[in-house]
């Protein structure tokens, strides 16, 4: 009847929660679609009775919540993050509705771990959380007064979840996308290389990486083409060295 | 952007609810996904600071909504009534999921008002109130937590309705369904008829009313069409009466 098998590897994860009423909330709802894995980026009460008593027989879920420092530890493993928010952003990765969206989130958690990451009940996710994430969803609403209650918006996505993995129908997949960890290696190897080469004299640095995560993001790279591009960063610094040592070689003699 | 002119005919109805949060967080619910007009059929508390509280912002649903004695007030001239329910039923309606009965909720709200109606939140919806129905819905869920907070289930239909009223196209509708008082009328009329001819000596009445009820909300009945009913039914009772009359007359003379 309720098919659970694309959800376990769905994870939710919620950034720096101030009211832990909507922890417990947002892990009922999560349960009643057959959601069970809940992080928490440094929430500001947890455990809490208030938690527990607004979860409401989803104690399991809180019990198991794993809390985290960073977003980093939140993701670990994750493939692909999908960021939840509010806004239309300036550099932004894709917008989709959930309905739109749901499609590759089910084929993506057929296979291999995806998050729902959602930000703080006041402002959403920072740009620094949403630059993580591979695609960004809004949820559609009234826009005199959009402010979905925090677990009202985890509802509606876990809702969207579940009845999209009701009719899911697998797909062959060649794409085998790398883990979160490896993508933020790659993006740090990447930013270190461009400071070296001297790239960001004439770039905004912030700027010009937030760019490139998107285009990383829509790429989706697979751990095999991280390790390609690994190495022509690694080859780029040693070139730049030896051309840094034959010049300073050149002009010592 | 967001399409709000099928919407104000939906009106959201709240039986006999114990927590009055719920009550709160169901108009910001409904307030996010552009539906106004909230119904309460004899709310344990209302109005109650914590409804207040949990609104956040959707003050105006709480202060414009309607508190009612009865369902069949909170259902005065609406023509198409979901009901919302948990459970597999007996003698039941149609029930369809949200998504399945969006268009057609829709296409009614085009025209005229139409009622989504939550029962409580121990136990939903009492067997006479599901029966006031045109059609039952259920919110597919974890058959092993199925237990969707009340405001949560306001935020999935509200979701639900604000993202088909987007993609809504009218269609020509040759049914001009009658007003909801104007069916109760209609059944009313019918058991009290069935009673004066002597139907129910041999059926019991409870049970056949509820299977009259289905059929006529399968059916839509027109205002003309349950003018014509009723007349028949008038018919009916003359006759019998003529009949009585004419028993007694043969006997006594």
């Amino acid at each position: 009847m309720y098919k659970q098998n694309h959800l376990s590897n769905v994870r939710v994860v919620l950034s720096h929660t101030s009211h832990p009423g909507n922890i417990g909330a947002a892990a009922r709802a999560m349960k009643t679609m057959g959601l069970r894995h809940l992080y928490l980026i440094n929430p500001r009460h947890f455990p809490d009775p208030q938690a527990s008593a607004m979860a409401a027989g989803a104690d399991d879920v809180l019990q198991n919540a794993v809390v985290c420092a960073t977003i980093d530890e939140a993701l670990q493993g994750v493939v692909f993050t999908v960021g939840m928010t509010a806004r239309v952003r300036d550099i932004s990765n894709e917008v989709m509705t959930p309905r739109d969206a749901m499609p590759q989130i089910v084929q993506q958690a057929d296979l291999q771990p995806v998050a729902l990451l959602f930000g703080t009940e006041m402002s959403g996710l920072t740009n620094e959380e949403a630059s993580r994430a591979q695609l960004l969803v809004n949820i559609p609403a009234n826009p005199d007064f959009s402010s979905l209650n925090l677990a009202a918006a985890v509802q509606v996505m876990s809702y969207e979840l579940g009845v999209a993995a009701q009719s899911y129908q697998p797909v062959a997949q060649t794409l085998q996308p790398a883990a979160h960890q490896q993508v933020e290696g790659f993006l740090t190897h990447l930013e270190k290389t461009l400071h070296e080469i001297g790239f960001f004299t004439t770039q905004n640095p912030a700027r010009m990486m937030q760019r490139l995560r998107r285009l990383y993001a829509r790429a989706r790279l697979e751990a095999d083409e991280i390790n390609i591009l690994r190495g022509i960063l690694s080859v780029t610094t040693e070139y730049n060295a030896r051309l840094k040592a034959r010049y300073k070689q050149d002009n010592d003699v």
